[in-house]
Parts: C-alpha cells; sequence; structure tokens
C-alpha cells in the first residue's frame, strides 16, 4: 500500500544551501542537520520535501533519476529520523487544492500509516475537537500528538458526517462534490491521526469500550493534555506573552467600596513562639460541617484572614508587582482574592465583603441579597446538605491575568494549584484557631460575579471554604 | 425584523393535556407551568413549540386565527418567560432538512436575536469549537450560554470557511449547494449566540481587542466554565455515573516492584507535643532551590513521607474503599500516588521509587536511566535553571479514575487542587524538618508514563516537587 499524501516539511523547517562544498543544512527551530557532499538526487528528494508537492513513490522516483542512483533504503532511514524530529506534514489535495495538512506536535513521533477498510464503517472520537487558531480551522484530540488544518470546508463537512458511524461509501453519496478516492484518503488520514476509529461489531470504537477513556470527559483530557508537557507544541511556562503589549494588574486590588471595617491583628511574634506543635495541628486537621451556638466573631475572623491572607511585603519590579504572603504563590504574584460572605458573624453584619490583603480590612460590598443567599444555600448544599450553611463562606476568586500575563499554557492549571495551596492554609490555620472548616469543591462562578457586578472574564470564583466556630 | 428561526421547546420539555378543565401542563425536569382554562389559540401555540414546526410569524398567525383572537402581547410575555427558563431552541431548516438547532444550556437566559449584515465580513471566535456529542456534532464556546447541534454537513462546512473574516455574499459564492437566505439564517444564528462576531474596521473581532479576554487561552476558559457551575447543563458534582458498570479502583494502589525498602516511621505523638509551633513553620515557609553539600539521608526522606503522605486508617465502603491521610482530599478519595525520584539521599539508590502510603516503604522501579535523568533535568530548568537539580524530586502523579468514578464534570478541577493542598502540606513539613522545599508549576507527563511503562490515561503526573538537605 502506497501512501497517497503529499508529504512535507513543516512550515518552520528551512533549507540552506552552499554550492561550492554540496552541502545541504535543514534547520528546525531546535536544532540543524548538515549533509555533506551531497547526492544530488538526495538533494532534490529534500528539497521537494521542503516545496511539499510530492507524495512518498514520486520522492521514491526522484531518486532513482539518471545514471548515479540514490539507495531508497537509505532515503529511508532519513525520511524515518524527519519523521521521529516531528518534521514530517501529510497532505490530502483536491483538485489542485490542498484539503488537509496534518502537522505533527513535537518529537519523538511515527506517523504510521492506516488505511481504511471501505466496507467498515467509522466514527469521530469524542475527543476531537475543531477550532480557529489563527484564522485557519485545526482539528485537533488530546489522544493524538497531530493536528488537522482543515484547508477546506469539504474537510469540516466530511468530519461532521463521521459524527454517527459510516462507511466510506455512505459518506461519498452524501457529498458527491468530493472525490471518491479523496474522501478516502481524507479518512485514512483521520484514521492514522487517530481522530477517527473503525466501529466495531458491537456498534462502539474502541475508545467506547476501554474504561479507562471512558472515565475522561472530555473538558478534562482536553485540559490535562494542555496544561502538561509531552503532546503539544504551544509556548509554555513564564513566556511573558503580554509584556510591553498590556500592563500587568497592579499586585494589590484597589478598595472596592468605602464602607471600611478595620480588622484587628494578632501578634504573629508570640503566636510563633506560643502556638500548638505544628504536628498536631497537622494531624488533628479534619472537615467540620456543624457549627457550635455561639457563632464565630469579628475578632476571630480578623485573626483567621491576617493567619491566611494578609500581605507581608510587596515589590515592584520590571515586570510588574509581586508580594510576599503566608502561602507560597507561583512568581509571586497572588491572583487569588478573599471574598467573606458573611451569614452569622459577632461584629460584621450578614453581607458580601471583599478583604484587602495590605490593610487588612474588609470592604462591604452588598448585603445579604437574594443572589448572595443563594450563594451561601448553594454552599449548604455542597457541604453534603448540611443543616445549616457555613458561619462564613470564603470565596476565592482570581484576578486571572495577573497570572496569564506571565505563564502560558499552565496558568489556569496553576490557579487551581494555587486554590489548593490556600485550601491546606486555612484548614491548618482554622485547626490551630479551634474553629470549623471545610473545603468545598464546587461552585456556581456566573453567579458569583452577578452577585458582585463583576466581569466574568475579569475576575471571578475558583474556590469556597466553608469556616464557623466549633460545636 | 422578523426571526426566521422555527422556536420549539427543548427535548426534553413535555405538554400534558386535560381535556375536561381544558388545562395545559407545560412540564421540564426542574418545573411545572399550568395553564387553567386555556384559550384554544394559546393551546395550539404552544402545542406548535412542542412540535418545533414554526416561525415566531407563524406563531402570531395561530393567535390570530378565527373569531376570539389572543392577544399577542400577552403571548410575547410567556414567550419571554420561556426563554427566561431556557426553554427555547431556535432552528434553521434548508430544503426541509434541519440543519443546525440552538439549544440554550440552563436558565436566566435571553435569545437576543441580531441579525447579520450581508455587507460587512464576520468571523468565528477562537473560543467556539464543535465536536461529536452523543454521534451529533456540537458547536460550543466558553462565551455562549446556548449549544448548537450541527444537524448537517452544511453548518460544518459554513464554519469552516468562518475561520477567516468572510461576508455573506462570499460565503455563498463558496458553497452554492446551500441557499442563500439559509447562509444569512445561519450566520445571524452564530452572531447571536456569540459564536461569531462582526469584523471591526481594523481587520480584529471583538474577543481580539478586549484586554482580558486576549489573555484567555482555548483551553482554559473552555476547562473553566465546564469545571464550574453556571454555563453549561451537564452533571455536576459526585454523580457515580459508573456504579454497577465498572468497579472503583481499589484505595491502595498494589505493589509495584518486588524491590521494597522500608522506610523508619517518625514518632508522631511525640512530635505532637514537641514540635515547632505551627505559625513559626506557616511565617518561615520559603521556597529554596539551592542545596546543602551533605544530602538528605534515607531516615529524613522516610519521616517527611510519613509526616506528609501516610495512610492513617481505611475504610471499605459500599462505593469503594476510601481512606483518612494526613492532607484533605475530596470524598477520602485519594488519588494521588507518590513517585520520589531520587537523585541524591544518602542510603538510597539513584532512581525512581513509588511510595506505598499504607506499608510506609518505597518500591524501587528503575535507576537513572536516560528518562529519568531527561525528568531530573526539566525540574532543575523549571526551578528557574537552577544550579543543580533537587536531590529527591516527589513525582505527584493521579490515578485519574478513583475521582472520576465519582465525580463529574469536576474530577480533574478537583485533582489540581489535591495537587495545591499536597504542595502546602509538603511546604509545611519540610519547613519544620529544615528541609528544603520547592514546588513546580509545570513538568511532562508524556515522558512519566514512558519512564514508568504506564499508560497515559490511567496515572501520569500532574505536580512535581523538589527536595532536599538545606544550604
Amino acid at each position: 500500500m502506497s501512501q497517497p499524501f503529499l508529504i512535507s516539511f513543516k512550515p518552520e523547517i528551512s533549507l540552506q544551501e552552499s554550492s561550492e562544498e554540496n552541502q545541504l543544512v535543514i534547520q528546525s527551530p531546535e536544532r540543524k542537520l548538515t549533509f555533506k557532499k551531497i547526492h544530488p538526487n538526495l538533494k532534490n528528494a529534500i528539497s521537494s520535501l521542503a516545496e511539499g508537492n510530492s507524495t512518498l513513490s514520486q520522492l521514491l522516483d526522484i531518486l532513482q533519476q539518471g545514471e548515479e542512483k540514490y539507495p531508497i533504503l537509505k532515503f529511508y532511514t532519513y525520511l524515518q529520523k524527519f519523521s521521529h524530529l516531528g518534521w514530517l506534514c501529510h497532505s490530502v489535495v483536491e483538485s489542485q487544492q490542498p484539503m488537509a495538512m496534518a502537522i505533527p506536535m513535537g518529537g519523538n513521533f511515527q506517523f504510521s500509516y492506516q488505511e481504511i477498510t471501505p466496507e467498515l464503517p467509522y466514527s469521530l472520537s469524542r475527543f476531537a475537537y475543531s477550532h480557529q487558531v489563527g484564522g485557519k480551522m485545526v482539528l485537533e484530540s488530546p489522544l493524538s500528538q497531530t493536528k488537522i488544518l482543515l484547508l477546506s470546508w469539504k474537510s469540516s463537512a466530511l468530519i461532521n458526517l463521521l459524527a454517527k458511524p459510516q462507511t466510506w461509501g455512505e459518506i461519498v453519496q452524501q457529498i458527491p462534490a468530493i472525490a471518491p478516492e479523496t474522501v478516502q484518503q481524507f479518512l485514512s488520514l483521520l484514521l492514522t491521526t487517530k481522530m477517527v476509529s473503525e466501529v466495531l461489531p458491537e456498534g462502539k470504537i474502541q475508545e467506547e469500550t476501554n474504561m479507562n477513556l471512558m472515565q475522561w470527559e472530555f473538558h478534562d483530557l482536553l485540559f490535562h493534555t494542555r496544561s502538561r508537557q509531552g503532546r503539544h507544541d504551544a509556548p509554555y511556562g513564564g513566556t511573558y506573552r503580554f509584556l510591553g503589549k498590556i500592563d500587568p494588574l497592579p499586585g494589590v486590588k484597589p478598595p472596592m467600596s468605602e464602607e471600611v471595617i478595620k480588622l484587628e491583628q494578632p501578634d504573629i511574634s508570640n503566636l510563633a513562639t506560643t502556638d500548638v506543635p505544628f504536628t498536631q495541628v497537622l494531624e488533628r486537621r479534619k472537615s467540620l460541617r456543624e457549627y457550635g451556638e455561639t457563632p464565630i466573631n469579628k475578632q476571630q475572623l480578623g485573626e483567621f484572614l491576617y493567619r491566611t491572607g494578609r500581605i507581608k511585603k510587596t515589590r515592584q519590579t520590571e515586570r510588574g508587582e509581586l508580594s510576599e504572603r503566608v502561602y507560597p504563590s507561583g512568581g509571586g504574584i497572588y491572583e487569588l482574592e478573599l471574598y467573606p460572605l458573611v451569614h452569622l458573624c459577632e461584629g460584621i453584619s450578614a453581607g458580601l465583603y471583599h478583604y484587602c490583603p495590605q490593610k487588612h480590612q474588609l470592604c462591604r460590598l452588598s448585603g445579604a441579597t437574594a443572589t448572595v443567599t443563594t450563594l451561601l444555600n448553594h454552599a449548604r448544599i455542597t457541604m453534603g446538605n448540611a443543616s445549616n450553611p457555613p458561619q462564613v463562606l470564603i470565596i476565592l476568586a482570581a484576578r486571572f491575568q495577573r497570572l496569564a500575563w506571565k505563564y502560558q499554557s499552565i496558568a489556569y492549571g496553576l490557579l487551581l494549584k494555587h486554590v489548593g495551596v490556600f485550601y491546606q492554609t486555612m484548614y491548618l490555620v482554622a485547626t490551630a484557631m479551634d474553629l470549623a472548616p471545610c473545603a468545598l469543591g464546587a461552585g456556581d462562578s456566573d453567579l458569583f460575579t452577578q452577585a458582585l457586578g463583576l466581569d466574568y472574564y475579569t475576575e471571578t470564583s475558583v474556590g469556597e471554604f466553608g469556616l464557623g466556630s466549633k460545636k
């Protein structure tokens, strides 16, 4: 079976020739390969890969031209090397127009060509998704190391049909505008890159019978593969891609209202010598969902917020304002904001507040409105349908752009780790203070932004924590 | 401007008539509306909504039939109520065949019809994505409260063209098989549901000029909107959807090798009274990326793992084995596994190990192979290109299906919070033990599974933590 695809180098790969020494250099962003005294047929074949207008058999023809033929097996070794480096793209062409191009993401990759069987039905993986990237439609999947540019409406039309099991013949009948052999090539490209699978006799595809894959939801696996390294080619880590284009957000959020409640400060240096032994706190920590009759009071809430969330120091850098706080946070950026929703707290009236970690004070944002009451009731239900809502619900919101301004690919993943770090910090401080702590696993971010009239994309809730006096 | 769409109730809404009292009940999974002594024209219009074969103007015609007409304004009030409840779908039909149907997800929703201007270019949001759900192609976007079923290949073909800015006229020329007025209707549906936007004179769409949206990556915003409540209609929380279908994984992972290293246990009850005060540990915590000349030793590593990761108790339940450990974890499920990658540790040879939290022992999995060395070097680079890699790199992997077996929509979000919770636990224990801790923000999950020969979808790395003796 010969591969019907056009084979080409990735667009970011360039060739440099020097005719004197008959030398050819293939350069990718990561590495280069140098061919000295290159055989003219090999040079022509490699040039053809750069132009991207030949199939495998046409490349082999080039090697066989003239008197001095180039050994095909040796060429295969090079081709395998290029493939392993993730340099080779495979394209389907229709009426002289490119229809789809498969581009490997990252190296350590093998394009193991699989051809469809015309009589068998195939269907699209539920993990495959197409979206617009830089003005082009792209098909990707967390199961695949390859992305496919869908360069014609015909590609998307064919993929639409594959949402249900279809044989090649069935597809050809539904969209007569595409040549049957092109459909076959395109389907084989989708099969090779794990976008579609053969439908098994019981009517399912392999991923539907795999008990591990069955338990992955689409958004979870997509996010995992994109926020960790290994199978994508996107920039990763602290890339500062908006530096000089967008100003970073200030390190400390400006006061959100003029109705300010100053909070008392505990004596940290005293606590540092007199506090409960660390191991006792860690070992005693427990989620408590029942509260005492005498609610938590203002002094306790103040101490709790000071010991968990206050800013110890800020510093201006060329890349924005950073701070030091009690809990760790990637790059000293600290994107999390604390919104205590007070249900019962002696000395503080019910309502929604924002905690200023620098001035150690609360800004009152609203009373116990209908939305605020709904948020509180959601929390009660999330805490295993507890008999009472938490006396204070600490809502964690994120000024997301603080993180995304620096970090790429990992920003939201980091954010959720920060939420966890802060959960444990609150658990331990509450335990040391003999309060009742409970982290929540879910919450409504749209409702939270509605309650405060915030913009969902600028700052919204990412975590919730119940607090109160111990029963 | 009249809306050209067919209007219908969502498929999960049913009508019950009782002819005696001339009563009609509209029932959704969440609530029902009862109409008593209903006007026959209103009943016909509502039945027509259930059948889904009328446009707005056809519905108004139904209200005007016969002698006793039904007031249009009153009908509009009901229509608004249905819309607000998220009950109304809007469909585009082509040659008697449904081409696309917009279905609201959740309530508190308004379908504010916007019509395209034929002369202006439009283009697809980079947040919109289409994928297969239950055998149908669906277009969704974290910017939209509506999902669109793409019921014909023509819909996907049109969306493909919109990856680049296009006017209605340009689109019509490229796919002549679709009637121009249908294209116009479909584009208006995409505009109304925020899937496409008008291209501004500078060549960008609104989301490309919005500094907040610009900083959201596709996978981050998709994941945020799907793992938090507010703008999707998927089941959420502890749904146990695989109960009775797939067995839950055991609570404790069976030994991974026969080469076992027993670890010493610290005296926890002694530490509970003699340990450093909690506040001192919390306030002193700091990321340290430089290590002492005398490396960490086996006794310290054993104490560290015991104090952070050991199992205190397990219990069998009808819904699988749960455990109690030092750090909190949703539902007592504990999906995280610890893999110490030892670079320098007195008493333990270099290599990759698995920690058994029940038997408090290490299973040796491999020596310092090339892949293991690459993992270690990645960690060094991630720690701000430190001069030395960590003496011990604690790799956190997740047995993902432990969580996903119980939790829906939130499983991976919970997992990352657990990683954060465990990071802070390790930070504090390391500080109390006078060791050098540093959490890492990134890692290669594919490389990790390669190093161990694990299945990527069953168990892979989700966090990394550097540890060593203090300088």
